[in-house]
């Protein structure tokens, strides 16, 4: 079997916006994504809500926020998107990360839109 | 220190098959492996089973199922024989994905066959 | 948006060591990081303490040692930096694995010391 390169895309953020970005996701083709609870940790970015749902606190060591971690295998073009929409409309407002790399796969066609 | 690279691959599938994995990676001369509990959706693909677990089911957004997923840092060689074999020998009858990318390592002597 | 390439690195390793780590990873420069649990296997490697925690355990199959994955995102630099002193500083008296890759964020400047 011969290998073709797509994206894996993974998005760190708050729990209760798991719903809406999974939505999001799906909505922009992915055909499939995994889920995993984390624990997070991160500096006070913007205003109120800090990143990775800290506020107010300049330590990096204590306590730490259970996250979400959503994982999709898509598209190039479709993670792209994805990952730029993803943090322009959720990140204002949540805590959160996202970031994506070429993975090598089987049977691509599984994967894409 | 120097860095070499060598190849992370992943596979997330059904905890049923969890161990006869296992034992594929260490025959193709994987030197550890790490697991992890996820939850997956995805469409269904394939006859009576459907990708990552699910059958008959036309929406994305609802109930998970419980998948494992395997990681394994191995050389290209192991990587590569590893991947396409798991995909042909395991998913066929059992839902799942696999995929890898190059990562980057110091002492890259502890993780080759 | 634009797509920056900045570094993931992961560490796996006995969860004593966890705090420890993450102060080294912080003093370094990241500005966030990720906790998972998972667990891991791997072989003997040196001496008395096995990799991943293991000791004079010739099969990779069976219990497996309950570990933590530590992520972070940062500049190369940073990465380089941290791969290599974690494997240096803890790595000889504890059981671990680490190592780094690629990724394309937006925002890069939310990641960077």
């Amino acid at each position: 079997m011969g290998f073709s390169t797509l994206k894996r895309l993974t998005i760190i953020t708050e729990a209760s916006v798991k719903d809406d970005i999974i939505k999001h996701i799906v909505s922009h083709g992915a055909r499939g994504y995994t889920i995993d609870t984390v624990y997070g940790r991160g500096q006070t970015g913007r205003g109120l809500r800090g990143e990775r749902g800290f506020r107010d606190d300049e330590s990096l060591i204590g306590d730490h926020l259970r996250n979400v971690k959503i994982e999709v295998i898509t598209s190039k073009e479709a993670a792209e998107k994805i990952l730029s929409s993803v943090v322009e409309k959720f990140f204002t407002n949540y805590a959160g990360i996202a970031y994506m790399h070429d993975v090598e796969v089987v049977r691509a066609e599984k994967f894409v839109p």
